[in-house]
């Protein structure tokens, strides 16, 4: 990420000597860090050697913030997500979302068989400079909101769900065929990148 | 179709004249007849060995009303339906249904992206014994209307859209991920199927 | 769920202290509660919190009855299913129709490959108001059932069997193209979704 | 085919000059000729060459018999299909198996959703001593026969279908996933080739 | 689209006849028009009624200005594209994006196997507010552009290509997959789409 | 299998304690008992109460022969096997090929990679009365072996591979789409299956 | 492609007009000229204008030679084909290997079910610098030649069968699991790319 | 491999044991070996009978070097990959070309988002007799790469990814479309055979 953002480490398929080395690298120049995808154990062992680093440990994140963020969004990125299975992502999006310097809210717990929940945060939705959707199962909560907002929509589907959910191909599917306009998808559980992408439309 | 039910001819795959024969033979017997799947050519061409059969373009089905229909179920059936592209499905459930003696309503344009639309028929959606939705794209509507609703939802994909839609999978997926309790679904574009299935629910 | 029927918690995803919380504050309600896709380690584990509640291994449910269920469908369920590997699934849906206050009853070990121990059921089959089939593999026993029967069919695919079944795909595919009339499905082991539609169907 | 069986020409992607040329050259060793997959404008156009050639409309097939077909089957090879639609399936096994020598029968409008009309045919399934089963959309029926004889049964999925169906795909999955002992399958559509398996069984 | 924008109609399913009454009474209400998926044919055919309209041959759109369209932007959309079948679905893009009050320029023949071409028109990428990236084959070219550019990147796949390109599916998981962050994507062949969501990122 | 078979069990979704059971029914009644499925550690749990039984092990299977299996076929079933990792498929057949009275021979290490091994065993293939061949990978061996013999040829897609071969998939396809007339196909890593076919074929 | 070969032009999608003003363009420059893609129709309207081009009708491919082909390989390039489906896609290697300056043979009608027609020609495969194998329906071909030659084998993949062979993908799938050592793939149907990357191997 | 390579050994689905004994004969004929796919545990068990041994641990194999391997390429293969995790299957492709002879480089950490990495070490590229493209993710490496250089390019995709990486099948279809003449595409992760295919092209 060349934009003054962060340093960013996916820590998936790296080991706990391997991002302790890129941290400490990173750290040398001053920069704030963020680990994202690494597991609880992973991120108490690297907590270890940098015991200022603070471990979300719904978002599976790790960050390093060796001087305070700026803030440089010029409205709210609010993060909307259905079921409890899609906190984990919406987290990651908050996190990643905040190391970036945005305002960011989280609107949890409304999926599009309750309507009326999320009716009921209208103000929320209509507040935002963007939004973020985390949805798993039919995908379909980024279509109502982008029926009811006027600004960008991002969606993220999730790999929550079992049998023709096929982990997460059927909320992927639902998005890209969203009859609502404004609306673009990353890849399935990309909290980060929907965060990212976020943060760029939020830019002043 | 052994329920008392009119005669159903699957128009598909088969010649005018193979329709006139089987019509011929289910007519002496005093059957009401069903004809599905039958496209404007092949309707009209039918329609002059059978000038007392209806053509109900839309629908691509042709009925021939030898008596009248027995009115035999409880309550209302009720198809819902998005956009204009779903309209021959939502048709060919609604044909059905008539023939197989239900009081059957219909309600469109009420898409997800304009979840207001929806909200403001409640009265109708609360009305209905058993209903039909009828949605292609994201397939998102039998979710939202399920959630609303406490009597049996049946979902049909349609095969609208275009890229990956994929001919209606994408629907398909949606409906069968359905967060919704009570949602169940039929092959894409079965519209008569759907209105079997309701038919027998909604039967005393 | 807002239909009067108990409240339902989702078990799969969430860990002993998170179900022994939303147990809890439902149960200070008065209701009954049923718990599906919980394991049997996790279902020991919140009994001895909830010594009361009933334990369904095969079934993965728990359930926590404070107040006697109410009888209120019309007629009864039968749930039919194939092969032993089945059982779980269609015990789930067993398990969750009676909650629901439904007479429902089971027809198991009848496989289409067998047809006549089905044939020898016909009067179980008859006497149902609503039938719920349970098959992996080809998930061709909603066929033959609808073809038998002029009550509404639910079928609910299994992931049961290897290769090509591809976790229960080849079942779902099959149901969906059922070429018998009033047959509608539901997600791959959602033996839960089909006793709730059941049951809406069954409602006097 | 190096076994002393006519001479077969794949119709499909050759002009009706190349077909002629092939057939010229067979004819000319006195070989008897079966060409499959032509259809009814390349077959009158082939006929003008060949007047003594047979034309079989619905199996899409030309023979050309210059000497008679010599019997050489132990058994009577028995297809059975359900719908209309399987019926040029089924012809063209038909026509194959007679031009190897086979006592071939016919048993049609069969389907699983009519399981009687099945079991009445019972006699002609037992006294064969090999079955082909040509289905589409769900593809049951090899199971539900599979389980009544003991002899080899030669699945072939058909094309015929919508939606879910995805050309036959559905009809595929049910057959390889077919919980009846002694079914194998074939490729979609392909009667010829179920027929020449069938054949070799049946050799003396 | 509830925002302002000029009133749009999606022609692919619709008549000649449709797209007239629509657009006569949209027009009634000194509404701007944007009909998209046009063909040459009906586009002809409506323009006789409605000899103003501007018809966008490539972009396969109708337009009707009734009053100037008001720049609302804060900066470019830049249209990026490859190969010359993407075309169409680039300039649907671009008229959308005007006709939405966007400056909007076109950046066009700059693959990803001549990267140098791309490379030296590096003003254009670094002076946008959003860059939309229309390609199909092997969908390489928003990374590419996601990584030298900080501004958001919309992709559009494309179902150019033919055998393992799958109708655009290859391109549409390369760009899900994109290793440059900032990249979203909308549905194949969606040049609409993007642009709307261009749209609102690029509002004041 | 009600065809004087020995009686089997599938092994894989049982516990020991459900094996036992059912061998101890079994066995009452004097039956041989093939278990198929078993793994090694439930093989060696069941031989405990059933110290006559033999453990089959790359076959992963379990067989009790109370008396002995009756010849019974008129040839001899060939199997023919490539890579060592296609040996369990192999051997379950050969196993299963034994306990129903067949007279069966194992070829192996014959890959189409290496076509002169498999030349030089010509003779085993054209003395055979019905070959199995088992591959995984492009799954090409039963085209090159059905070119050679006259006999009918069952082909057994492995789960062998990696990458593109999708668990057996590839392997499946190109046995389906195989130029060599006579060869039909089971499901993935079906030895059993293809066994039982082979010996209603081999029957007298 | 800078690589000092012809001018290529990708015929597909342009019209007559559009190829003949590329056409034009280039030939003004001097160079040779290679059309794919090219439908008869249109090969011959271009013709018109440039009388002095050959039309390679089976290929699918115009040429204009303006200056003699330079021959620049270092042995010759072998394309070996199975059935006749496949010529269309083995000319199109051809022409283009030609054009490249390559000494290019061709070996047909050798599948893997007549194994003993390749075996004849042995002479041939192993004088080859560089082999390129066209095949449809299992694509077996390339694993047998690649265990028979120890030159590079270039898989090209036809669209070539039915059913399950899905336009390719079975051949696709399984020319990528092939277990012979030294096979690469292009995509389906892609003979000029066979040639292209053949034709830099066989460069001196 | 009859080429006068080491004699190589799969090693994924073997064991210890077997291993060792096919590795003490091959030994024993003084051949050098290679062992692929090899994990750490087993790796080590083997080198306490082969001391010699070396154990590639990233590549995940094994090489005994009984004899100097005798160079024999014309020239450089360049192995270029991206990301870190795709680092096993370059060195697999590395281990291999050196085993078989090349002169063999790495060009590592250069992916499409960061183009200026990869232009920066063009001479490299340029020196190459063959480059093998190693990528995850979007997989358009490869497109970049042969459209800088004129000699073949042998692209690997690898399963790196999450999502809608579905395993490698994003990278592989990207690969197979790519728009750079001059790419062949092998396996998913199938370094090794990447790097025989390229030393073949390399031989003298
Ligand atoms: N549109 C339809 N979709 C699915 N099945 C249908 C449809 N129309 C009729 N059918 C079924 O097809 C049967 C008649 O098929 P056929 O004998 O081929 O005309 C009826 O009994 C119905 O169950
Ligand atoms: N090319 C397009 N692709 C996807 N959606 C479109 C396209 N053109 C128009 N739409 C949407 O379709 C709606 C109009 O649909 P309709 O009422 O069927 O004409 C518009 O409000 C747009 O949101
Ligand atoms: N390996 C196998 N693959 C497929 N089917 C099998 C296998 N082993 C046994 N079967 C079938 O499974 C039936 C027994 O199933 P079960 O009653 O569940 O033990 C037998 O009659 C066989 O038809
Ligand atoms: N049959 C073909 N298949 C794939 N790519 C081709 C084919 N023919 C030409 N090409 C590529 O298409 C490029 C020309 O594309 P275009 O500029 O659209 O004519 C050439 O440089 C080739 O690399
Ligand atoms: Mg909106
Ligand atoms: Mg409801
Ligand atoms: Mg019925
Ligand atoms: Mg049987
Ligand atoms: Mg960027
Ligand atoms: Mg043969
Ligand atoms: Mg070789
Ligand atoms: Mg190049």
């Amino acid at each position: 990420l060349r934009q003054g953002f962060p340093e960013v480490i996916f820590g998936e398929s790296k080991s706990v000597g391997q991002i302790e080395r890129i941290m400490a690298a990173l750290a040398a120049r001053g920069n704030n860090i963020l680990v994202t995808r690494i597991d609880e154990a992973k991120a108490l062992a690297v907590r270890e050697a940098f015991p200022q680093a603070r471990h979300h440990a719904e978002a599976r994140c790790l960050t390093l913030e060796q001087k305070p963020v700026e803030p440089r969004g010029r409205g709210t990125v609010l993060v909307v997500s259905a079921g409890t299975s899609d906190l984990p992502v919406a987290s990651e999006a908050l996190v990643t979302l905040r190391m970036l310097g945005n305002a960011a809210e989280h609107l949890y717990d409304v999926g599009v068989a309750g309507i009326h929940r999320l009716l009921a945060r209208r103000e929320a939705l209509f507040a935002a400079r963007v939004v973020i959707v985390v949805a798993g199962m039919e995908g379909a909560l980024p279509s109502v909101v982008g029926g009811l907002v006027n600004c960008p929509v991002i969606a993220v589907p999730t790999s929550v769900g079992y049998g023709a959910s096929f982990g997460g191909i059927a909320a992927l599917l639902g998005m890209l065929n969203s009859c609502a306009a404004g609306v673009t998808v990353v890849n399935i559980d990309n909290g980060f990148g929907a965060a990212v992408a976020a943060s760029m439309i939020n830019r002043e």
